[in-house]
């Protein structure tokens, strides 16, 4: 952990009737989430909003200003209700073109005469926008300011993240115990908060689970500080053990 | 579907670190998503907040002004970390206090001297609010006005769901159709535009599919109208046809 680094923080923004109407499970937002944890920028906020443009630029324009950055996922394919670079433009009060060096890219990808009208849809970018390639799907992502674009295929926005990262400033690493104990959460809640309220500098998670074989809480302690971190960790191992269960370190 | 029904909508806050930090996977969103389609209410907006009071409070705010109804997951646990309760009452400007019948709930479910301070604290419910009752843990969550506040843990959300459905106002319900073909999104796009705009009654998404066994696209019409989603989806199997493709009907 080095003294001079700053706080990163980031939004991630979801688009996509299909994950509002539960056709489809996301999992970007938890995929973006561990991505980030590992570069040392805190996640702070996440909103999920329809295909539909003011709903999009409206979250955009909240989020760009609140955070060092902003992720989105979906809505930049070749169909009708793929709004998204549009959306930005939008939200940007840029205007919107035919990028030339994404235009190559596609247009080498496909046979010739099947870069169609509706496909060049893909190489519309905002103005001042840089494009965000990826090896999956070959139609690019792009960043324009402090906000990143990407796609909702998992797989394609996973290899976009694999350019973006590059270009993130990285903040001090967040490390991390978990203790797992078969006990109930409410029989040591009071020794968590009185562990958390004597270390301000971590934070303390509890959160029960409910299995067939039996019921317990996982303990989670989330810190800068690793040294905080292990002391907390054994003070919370202590207080399983004074409950009579025996903590399990995950 | 009723000729005077109304639009009825809905917001899903979920509220919690783990979220946030990649540790834990949300799937009650889209539990809630399918949950409320089936009776007719749109899901509207997302969002995700972590366990600190003003993120909380405005999200709420924002939320319950705009929308029919907001649904809040997560931290309404006996623990330090669990601060919703206090957090929704502060949004509402009421105060909060233990509640009788959630007292005796959680008496009875304990062993004598078992029900401590720190559970006590899950019977805190703000002023004026109803309790949402669950068989799975006992401990309830709340109704005010128009928020619902209910448990993180994916299985007491449902139970707690089954609670609220009652009481919900029900929209006309959207049907869908849903054609899986195996053609490129962009062959078809230009057809998929016409067909929306000739159509605006219905809801055409696209989601291209990229799987070992080749790629392909789902075609998804949503709408109220049982009529017009017929329609339009034998228009789309036509497009994909003509696109020397099989639509199938999923």
């Amino acid at each position: 952990m080095s003294e001079n680094a700053e706080t990163v923080t980031a939004a991630m923004l979801v688009i996509g009737d299909e994950i509002l109407s539960g056709r489809t499970q996301d999992t970007n937002f938890a995929y973006i989430a561990k991505f980030l944890g590992a570069l040392g920028i805190d996640l702070c906020e996440g909103r999920i909003v329809p295909d539909v443009e003011n709903e999009i630029v409206a979250a955009v324009n909240a989020l760009r200003g609140r955070y060092t950055y902003v992720f989105t996922s979906g809505g930049i394919g070749p169909t009708h209700d793929d709004i998204t670079a549009d959306s930005i433009a939008k939200a940007f009060g840029v205007g919107i073109s035919h990028h030339p060096e994404a235009m190559a890219m596609l247009d080498a990808r496909y046979k010739p005469g099947e870069f169609n009208e509706m496909r060049q849809r893909m190489a519309r970018i905002p103005h001042t926008a840089s494009l965000i390639r990826n090896s999956v799907s070959t139609a690019p992502g792009f960043q324009i300011g402090n906000v990143f674009v990407m796609a909702g295929v998992p797989m394609v926005f996973q290899a976009m993240l694999e350019d973006v990262a590059p270009r993130l400033k990285r903040g001090a690493q967040v490390v991390s115990a978990t203790i797992s104990a078969r006990v109930a959460e409410g029989r040591i809640a009071a020794a968590l908060a009185r562990i958390q309220t004597a270390h301000r500098t971590v934070a303390i998670g509890s959160y029960p689970f409910y299995r067939e074989d039996g019921f317990g809480v996982q303990l989670v302690v989330r810190g800068r500080d690793p040294e905080a971190v292990e002391t907390v960790a054994r003070a919370l191992e202590a207080a399983v053990r004074a409950e009579g269960a025996e903590p399990q370190r995950l």
